[in-house]
Parts: C-alpha cells; sequence; structure tokens
C-alpha cells in the first residue's frame, strides 16, 4: 500500500481548523453583505491565456495544464483577473459601480513556508467602477469594521497613495525609472528600519543627500491632517503629489464621516506596498501583535479591471488572506476553538429506550442545539459516555427506564462533574441555557 | 484585445445565482451541524496517484497535469477519495464513529450539457466508522431535514440494498458474473419501463423466464414493512439477500425512531444505482416536480475508506449536488431570488448632508440592515434614486437639509410607489419591520 499524503503547501482542515476558519468567512461575510456587497463565484480554472502577460516574473508560479481537448488551462493565481474577466463578459448585467465579494482557493506554486501556501484562500471585497474616495474609505471601513468583528487587538490602517511616494521619489530628484527601486527599499522600512534603507537606496544609486530627503520625508508622523499638511508643502511643486494628497485627505474626510475611530488608521508615506498595478490609494492593516508582517492590504487599482473590457475601470478593493488570519488567530487564541459542532450527545440505554431516546435528540435538534446521537446501542452506557467525552460534547444525556418512568432526563456535564435529573420538559431549555 | 471567456462546463455564478447557491449550503450545513456531523476541507489538487486504480473507464476524465517538480497531480474526481485520505493520514486525531461533512469542488473532463458540468460543487455527508443501521437511518434523516428544509415538495427517498438486487439476480438463476447486466438494466427502470427492462436483461443473456421473475420481483410496491416481508419470502433461499432484509428493516425502525415521515420513504427493490463502490443500503430521492431524474443518491460504502488505511472502514454517506439542487430550485422557484444583498440605500443629497447621511447608513448596519450608500456627492438625487432602483434594493432613504433640520428622513418604498417623512429615530425599526 502506497502512503499516500496532501500536497506539501495544500493544507487538510481538520475540524478544529475548519470551525474556526468558517467563522473567519461567517464574519467576512456578514460585514460584507451590511455594506451591500454581492458575492461572485468563479472557477477555480481559467484559460492560461487569461494569466498570462500580468505578472512579470512571477508568471512561472501558475499552475498551467491541458484539458482533454488541448486547450492550455490554468489554475487561478488570485480572484482579481476573474473579477477583471466577469466585468468584461457580463458587462451588460452588471450595474456599476458594484460591490462584490468573492470566497475561494488561488494558487501559485512558490516553495511552501510557514504562512506561505501554494492552495491558499481569499476573501476579496472590491467596488468596481466608482473612483470616488468614498469608495476607497468603505473599503477601509470594511476592513476595520472586519477586524473589529474578529477580535483583533490594537490593529492599525496605514495608508499612503502610489503617486505620494512617486512624489517624493522626484522630489528627491530622481527620474520614474529610478522609482521602481525607492518603492522596493521604502517597502522594506518596517523590517530594515531607516538605516536599512538608507543603505538599500544608496546600492540602487540614490544619492546620499536624495536617499536623507525621501527618508526624512517617508517618516513623517502625527495625526493624519498633520502629516498631509506637512507633506503637501514639502511636496508643493509636484502637481500629481498634490493631487494625491489631496485624494488622501478625502479619503480621511470620509473615513470620519463614516465613523471609523480615529485609531484605526494612519498616513504612511513609507507604506509602498510590492504590487506594481496599484494606481491610488494603498493601505495595510498591522497590528503589534503580529510582529511578522501586516495582516492584510489593499488598495486602488484603475487599470487592472479594464483590461479584458478594453477600458479602464477605476476599482479599489482588498483580499483577506483567509490563510493569514487563520494562523494569527490561532496564535492569538482569538475565535472559537471547537473542535466539535455538538453541544449535546444522546445515549441510547438499550433497544426499549431507543424510540424516547431518538425522539429527544430530534426535539434538541428543532429547538436549536446540535446534538449527537449513540448509534452502537450494543455498546452499552459506559462506552457511549467515553465517546461522547472524546468528542468534546458538553451534555450527555441518559433516558434511562427509570427516567423514562419518572418523565426525566439525566444531565451530565461533562465538563465538571455534574450529573442532575432534570423534567424532561426543561431539558431543551437548560441545554440552551448554558 | 482577445476575447477571453470562462472554460465550457465551468460557470461563473452572478450575485442572484450565488445567494441562491449561499442560501443552499448554509442550510445543508446547519442540518449537518444539527446531527454534530463536523466540517473537512481538502486540497482540492491531489497527487493523480490517489484518484487511479479506482474509476475503470472514468480515469480519462481526471483532469492531470505535473507541478513544478514535476510531480503529478490531479483536479480532485470527488470528495469521498480526499476523505479515505485523510481518514488514513490523520487515524491518530479522528475519533470513530466520525460524522464529517465536506463543501466544494470537484472536476471531471466531462462533456458539457445540461445539468452535467465539469466543474461542479458537492455538499457531503458521511459517516465513517459505523456498520449501524442507525447511522444509515441517519444519513436518511439528514437527507430528508435538508430537502424539507429547503423546500423541496413531494419528495420521496427510495431505498434498497445491494444484496437485495444481488439476491433477486441470483434466485432468478443469474451467477456473480451475469448480475452486472441485470443491475445495469434494473438501474434504466425508471427511464425504460418495465417493458424496455426486460428487452435490456434479455440482451444481455438473461433466459426470458428470469426476466420476468426479477421483473415481477423488483416491482414489489407497498408499505415497507410490507414490501420486505414479500421479499423476504420469496429471496428466503438466499442467505446474502436474507440478510440485506434484515439491514433494511432495521434501517427503516430507525427511521420510524427518528420520526422521519412514512411518505418520505419507500422501500424500492428496482433501484439499482450506478457506483459499484456500495456494499450495503442504496438510496436516491426523488420527485415528481422533477421528471428528469434523481435529486440526488447516496449508500453504505464498507471498503472504499479504509483503502489508504488498509483496512475495511464502515461507512454511509451521500453528496448533494449543488450544481443540481440549485437548478431544479430554479426551475421550481424555491428559495431566496434576490439579486442584490441590500435592504436600504442612502443617498446623499450633497456634501453637507454627507456626514449625517453616512451615520445613518452606520446605524442601519449596526441594526442589522444591509446598507448601499451613494458614492458620488456630485451625481445627484435623481441619478442616486435610480442607481438604487436598479439594485432591486426596497427603500432608497433621504436626508436633505429640511429633513435634517427637522429630525427626520424620507423613506422611498422603490417596490411601491409610496413615500414618507418619518422621524429619524424610527428608520431602523420601520426597515426591519417591513
Amino acid at each position: 500500500m502506497t502512503k499516500i499524503q496532501n500536497i506539501k503547501g495544500m493544507r487538510d482542515h481538520l475540524p478544529q481548523a475548519m470551525l474556526l476558519r468558517q467563522h473567519i468567512v461567517g464574519v467576512l461575510t456578514q460585514v460584507a453583505e451590511r455594506h451591500g456587497f454581492e458575492p461572485l463565484q468563479t472557477p477555480v480554472v481559467e484559460y492560461a491565456e487569461a494569466l498570462e502577460g500580468k505578472l512579470g516574473d512571477d508568471e512561472k508560479l501558475i499552475y498551467r495544464f491541458e484539458d482533454h481537448g488541448g486547450r492550455r488551462l490554468a489554475l487561478r493565481y488570485d480572484q482579481t483577473v476573474p473579477l477583471a474577466r466577469v466585468v468584461a463578459q457580463y458587462a451588460g448585467q452588471l450595474a456599476l459601480p458594484w460591490r462584490r465579494y468573492a470566497y475561494g482557493p488561488s494558487y501559485r506554486g512558490e516553495r511552501p513556508a510557514r504562512g506561505r501556501y501554494r492552495e491558499f484562500y481569499q476573501f476579496d471585497v472590491d467596488i468596481v467602477g466608482s473612483n470616488a474616495p468614498l469608495a476607497d474609505a468603505e473599503i477601509v471601513a470594511v476592513l476595520t469594521e472586519s477586524l473589529e468583528a474578529l477580535g483583533f487587538p490594537g490593529f492599525t490602517t496605514l495608508l499612503n497613495h502610489r503617486q505620494v511616494i512617486g512624489g517624493i521619489a522626484r522630489a528627491s530628484g530622481l527620474d520614474e525609472a529610478a522609482a521602481g527601486g525607492v518603492y522596493r527599499a521604502i517597502d522594506k522600512f518596517d523590517k530594515l528600519g531607516a538605516d536599512g534603507v538608507r543603505e538599500e537606496l544608496l546600492r540602487s544609486g540614490v544619492a546620499p543627500g536624495a536617499a536623507d530627503q525621501i527618508l526624512a520625508l517617508v517618516q513623517t508622523n502625527g495625526d493624519p491632517g498633520d502629516v498631509l499638511e506637512e507633506l503637501s508643502g514639502r511636496l508643493a511643486a509636484d502637481a500629481r503629489a498634490v493631487a494625491a494628497l489631496e485624494n488622501l485627505r478625502a479619503v480621511v474626510a470620509g473615513l470620519v464621516e463614516m465613523g471609523v475611530a480615529p485609531e484605526r488608521y494612519r498616513v504612511a508615506p513609507r507604506l509602498a506596498r510590492g504590487l506594481s498595478y496599484y494606481t491610488g490609494l494603498v493601505f495595510e492593516a498591522i497590528t503589534p501583535h503580529w510582529p511578522e508582517g501586516s495582516l492584510l492590504g489593499g488598495g486602488r487599482y484603475d487599470e487592472l479591471i479594464g483590461q479584458f473590457a478594453g477600458r479602464p475601470i477605476p476599482t479599489v478593493g482588498l483580499a483577506f488572506g483567509i490563510d493569514r488570519l487563520h494562523d494569527v488567530m490561532e496564535e492569538l487564541g482569538l475565535g472559537p476553538r471547537s473542535s466539535t459542532t455538538a453541544r449535546a450527545y444522546v445515549t441510547i440505554f438499550g433497544p426499549g429506550q431507543a424510540a424516547a431516546s431518538l425522539a429527544l435528540a430530534r426535539e434538541l435538534r428543532a429547538g436549536g442545539v446540535n446534538t449527537l446521537i449513540a448509534l452502537d446501542i450494543a455498546a452499552g452506557l459506559g462506552k457511549q459516555l467515553k465517546e461522547a467525552d472524546r468528542k468534546g460534547v458538553r451534555f450527555a444525556l441518559v433516558l434511562g427506564p427509570d427516567e423514562l418512568a419518572r418523565g426525566e432526563v439525566i444531565v451530565k456535564d461533562l465538563r465538571g462533574d455534574g450529573q442532575r435529573s432534570v423534567p424532561r420538559t426543561a431539558v431543551l431549555e437548560l441545554l440552551r441555557g448554558e
């Protein structure tokens, strides 16, 4: 017999993990629907052509294969390219602006590592077809409400704008061609610190004076209004940066009007974000309780979604990485920790009590209590109670001949040592309550 | 610009379809959890080896490919083989009997047709590690409660046992080798009728007398007890059939004790089910409102799950085909028909009213009302109301300067023609109620 395992980097999720993941997805779905986002599901498989020509070097990470008719297919790399395809393909059926959420797996042939998987699940939230700053603000509000609802402590969302970083690079005397190196260096600020970034900037050809100026600008700190004002003064000569700062100011105003708590966001000119397709706002949620990196991020990308439709379709959005959230929540002890869905276990004393016991189980279920039943009547009560305990169920119920005669049920609390006889009519309320 | 579409047989599900599908999965999840089933998720991709050698001719339908390290991978064909792998791989962590549910896509390179897709979603429910008839009965109870909760009218589940059909073949003088042709012929009873099956039996080499006897036996009809008694008489000489009928009798007794309504099931000796891996109970739910075939089916398969573990692990289960349920429910008008998640749309009269309008939206959401907001303040009220209407939202709310001054909100019912001024404090209750 061959020993067959799961593929490395593609995980099995056993019940305890799944219950936490379902909790996460349930919370994200509820917050998204509260804002009127609508669900979309696209196939896991796309024509390879749809994914190609967009990822540069990373294109080698795409899982490609041929179907039975020799067509070139690929496992999706993210849920953004499928969204772009859908927006073009069903243009007549989709009223813009369109708020859509999507949940499912994507695939990348990466070297598996802690927190990096070949199959990973994302919950995407995007507003397609609006360039209004309120759309940007709503995405950040959804992010904030979601992390709050999941119970994340002390998180903050860093806000920046692509053209603020561009402006910082330009103001330091660098042309567009050199800007890429600046983005990449700044992106490592939290990892390398100011000195490390300075070295990196020098290595990528930035003059020492320019590097110092960049470092001073990206470390501008304080209240969003103050940071925006200071940057506006320093970048006043750069029209694109001025417009970007104006846009950020409108996004922040939207956050205030939407009631997002001020401690939940900061303007952080050092935030670069890796992905080159962002055109406006970029953001990233961080928490000091997870020093290894950001929880998630997103931004505005006005060119990408329209690529199949052949015209720009302004879009802002984010992707919650379920695997990341799962790992962090497990580490921080957030969310449910149960390994069972059941609250009660109904034993079956013997054949003569089967009907009454099963009727009790049915009643409990109808009343909303998840209830396991013993399957093996011959096993005897001791073995059944052991099973209930092993399953992690809170309450085991016994309906022996005496209890049946008295109209009672023995309720054993498997977490405590307690056991008591309860009138049968009172069992449902008791299990619901405790 | 290349026109890129979804792959044939792999569907995009736009919001209206998704809301129905999420409703279906939500109901199935709730019923499964009521019975203490626990969620499992396995990767969409498995080692090709895990899937091979189990499907006979159908093996050519597997989507196979190589990963970046040259390993042979495959998209899963169903959720049963992954379950078998998991049961072997995590034996120490899983207490048997184990009730597990699983929801996700599987893949088959079939010719796409109405109701047959290359990517299809299944919701599987299995009890692993029990051969008790109560386990069989519980699976049928889950099936029944699920279809009832989904609102299916007038469905019935046909019950049979693999060794009842075997016994019928043997009692008609056929050996095991000929039995396969008998199963296949009987399986077409609902399509071909008695005469058609008779012809098919004769074509597969069954003698006319034996064919008539088979036909008489498989058409045994009536109350489960009567059918079982009649078959017991006719198959009394066949020990395996006698044991099978005894087992069916115990399953039916379990259904009675579990309170499954008697009109919801029948013993139907004509039910064969295509899949060769069933070893005991087989069942299929049908409804006269869907003449094209069964809604879904399942059964007991005591050999398959233990194949990776190297020992038999008795298992009974079923798979709800979400695509089939979706198609039928759409046809029968069951379930939600909404294309939006939002119930209210909060307009923004002008910049001076933005903060108050967004605060109102926040309040409604906190009160559980899914609420869209206008994003483009400059668009003006007329355009915003048109958007609300196009989205299919029921209520549009207007907070103009006059309303703000009076502490009121205009609530427009977009389904009726109604419009009224309501005290702001009463809006939430109004939207919740209607």
